[in-house]
């Protein structure tokens, strides 16, 4: 059903590029769509990538660009003049053609935009690219068809047949009052459906629900998800309409932000992918490792305490893994847990007292079931009192960690810090220190007491 | 901008349907989008959320169903008789029936469909429940406007006015030959501004992506966000047009399958969340943490070994904490890498090699600074021999570990197991084993050779 890039399908492309065989290259690019042949430009050099741009045919081309890789993309564009770069950009819509100029260098930016044909284009593109990243603003495009409320049925078909000029798909239309506040829309389907003289404000939907330019990304996707929308209008502070965002943008967006989730919730501190470079892999997971050595020395430095105790009672050192292990893992699903109910919105926001509690429940149960078992098995294998020690220790540990892990990224998200970073990492370091000194708090204690 | 719940609003709320003050309730409802009273029902018991729903205005009755939790809306529906459930139904499209309908017990599914008065509607549902979950048949839904290639402009538009009856939201229309196979799409723009005398054949787009029905739920989000499409044609094997999944419906499943592989990667093996009961979330719990006590038992008995070893040099004990923390952070950051790159087609697929060869480069960097910096601690802290086997122990570690947290994936899924599922509990306790045991034959070594 999809296409699959393989290592020898690559490998033909690459031949046929050194040995400048167009007509077998295109020939491939006909079969496929603008997706895949950027997946197969990610994977060539400079030079291979623009000779094989240049046979792309020019309804794909400005697809193409824009599904590339941002690095790729930037490499790509180096190798274009202004003109060529404006080229392009005509073709795209105004969302991804500010996308694609707000990464070049601010010199080229003007050079670019001065070269673009088509004026409206060049001013939406000039006042999209003012939006803050990740804000409705950078999301929505100027593309959409408003009519308003005083026009009749067949002007607005007309006024829609001059509008359609510069829209891809037409999901709905907009209706603004005189002032151009937006006050509802107009399926497309009553539209065809209603009498050509009926006037707009008597066949519109005034129920209509909108974001402000500054909602943030997350705002957006959460809101259309939420709404099941396909299309949402972008209003400025005096509510008048000045751009819409369509689903599939927010779907990278959901999808973007799940994976950021579980990267953070992974200790790894940037957006990173496997094609990444090494150095970049790298950097990106060192500050966590380097976290988790200081959680690991002040582990040990616990320990240290009790070095004459561990001389006597070596045993002790046995179950130190499992209690750190099971200490991380409650952590790490606990946490999990509450990361997604904070994404998802369904934790009631206000209270967070019930939530430590059933959390709690849930640890005691899981708990007690892990320490009769690890209770059995050390009672038999090694001797009682060790036994006792780590069953004790083990329930102590999952009823903690549950705790943090309930308790930690709720407190992040009521400071506005991002759970799922503060989370994995965090947690599983914590619960790693707190477990030893449980253990070994209770391993002196039951010692003491019987010996 | 977005509704959210308070406690103190859900207990006026409560107050309210203890007293039957339907005034005030109407009032509040009347504010409020059907997701938005969802929320408000998932929170209520059954008499008070069968009171409430009551309440609910007739239009948005049915969207307040769909949105509540699954166990909710089951209670909710148990109070209804077969014909209420059946006027609710009949107000839902195809896809979203079926949903509710399957969920039904079996008795009573026939029947509710038994009192669906539209008798196409009915038939439809009935079609739709025979679809295996999970597969593009099952999110599908039947409401869709087609068109023969051999009709004209103006019919075409008699004809849609004829279908958009059962039809919300009007994406684009199908073109079809005299077989009903899917040949080609016209947008809704191409229509209203081609002559009325046209001829589907002559405008119509022949391009058109399409799934068939036995494709999964995967599968079709992937594609509908790889190139872009808000709205994907399903075909059965005779390439007959059978139905259409909109990009609304695969917005849940990308959500899902992001939520799911978060879990799966944090030791969660059933879909839960915050409020699901407190034994549903131990149930879901306990398997992965007594795969991590399996774990600390054999990592007891690799230790075990050492007992000896232990008596004399028990400073070996301080850094297993360290060592066993430090293996499960690297595969847990390797895999996620992995994970997320399989889950997103970004890794070329066939082969495993080079991924290998670069995270092993990855964990050689990452390595070296770790076991640099432990070393110039535990030199200083305690003594050169102890430093030497941390920091040789740590390097070997995060080698293996990097190794591992790619490998296990990468194979998992090439043995169609879900890499998610597999990588979180499995790499992390299978490196917690392994570290053990680098960590002791290292240290028997150093100091077998050196003392």
């Amino acid at each position: 059903m999809q296409f699959e890039l393989t290592t020898d399908y690559l490998n033909k492309l690459q031949d046929a590029i050194a040995s400048k065989n167009q007509l077998f290259i295109k020939e491939q690019l006909s079969e496929l769509y603008a997706p895949d042949i950027a997946i197969i430009i990610n994977q060539l050099n400079v030079e291979e990538a623009s000779y094989l741009y240049e046979l792309i045919n020019d309804e794909l081309a400005a697809d193409v660009l824009l599904e590339l890789d941002d690095d790729k993309r930037e490499q790509l564009l180096s190798t274009f003049s202004s003109k060529e770069i404006a080229e392009q950009i005509d073709n795209m819509e105004s969302d991804d053609a500010a996308d694609v100029i707000a990464e070049l260098p601010e010199n080229i930016q003007e050079e670019v935009l001065a070269h673009i044909e088509d004026i409206e284009q060049a001013s939406d593109i000039a006042e999209l690219i003012n939006y803050e990243e990740g804000t409705a603003g950078s999301l929505m495009a100027k593309e959409l068809v408003s009519v308003y409320a005083f026009e009749t049925v067949s002007h607005c078909i007309e006024e829609i047949r001059k509008q359609t000029d510069s829209v891809d798909v037409l999901y709905t239309i907009y209706v603004v009052d005189n002032n151009d506040r937006l006050i509802g829309e107009l399926s497309l389907k009553k539209l065809i459906i209603s009498h050509p003289l009926a006037r707009v404000e008597e066949i519109y939907e005034p129920n209509i629900q909108s974001v402000k330019t500054s909602a943030t990304s997350e705002e957006v996707a959460d809101f259309m998800r939420k709404y099941d929308l396909v299309v949402l209008p972008v209003v400025d502070q005096l509510n008048r309409l000045v751009g819409r965002i369509t689903i599939d943008d927010v779907v990278d967006v959901i999808k973007e932000t799940a994976d950021e989730n579980l990267q953070r919730m992974s200790g790894i501190s940037d957006d990173v992918d496997t094609n990444d470079k090494l150095w970049v892999l790298s950097k990106a997971r060192i500050p966590w490792l380097l976290v988790g050595m200081c959680g690991g020395i002040i582990g040990s430095r616990i320990i240290g305490t009790y070095e004459e105790q561990l001389k006597i009672h070596p045993e002790m050192a046995f179950f130190i893994p499992l209690i750190g292990a099971m200490g991380g893992n409650v952590g790490v699903q606990s946490s999990a847990i509450i990361v997604q109910g904070l994404a998802n919105n369904t934790l009631l926001g206000d209270k967070i007292g019930p939530k430590l509690l059933k959390e709690l429940g849930v640890g005691l149960v899981n708990g007690i079931i892990c320490s009769v078992l690890i209770w059995a098995y050390a009672s038999v294998i090694e001797d009682w009192k060790l036994a006792a020690t780590v069953s004790v220790a083990l329930l102590t540990v999952i009823i903690f960690a549950s705790f943090l892990g309930t308790f930690v990224p709720l407190t992040m998200n009521k400071f506005k810090i991002n759970p799922a970073l503060a989370t994995g990492p965090f947690v599983t370091t914590l619960n790693d220190i707190i477990g030893m000194t449980i253990y070994f708090l209770v391993g002196r204690l039951l010692y003491g007491v019987f010996l």
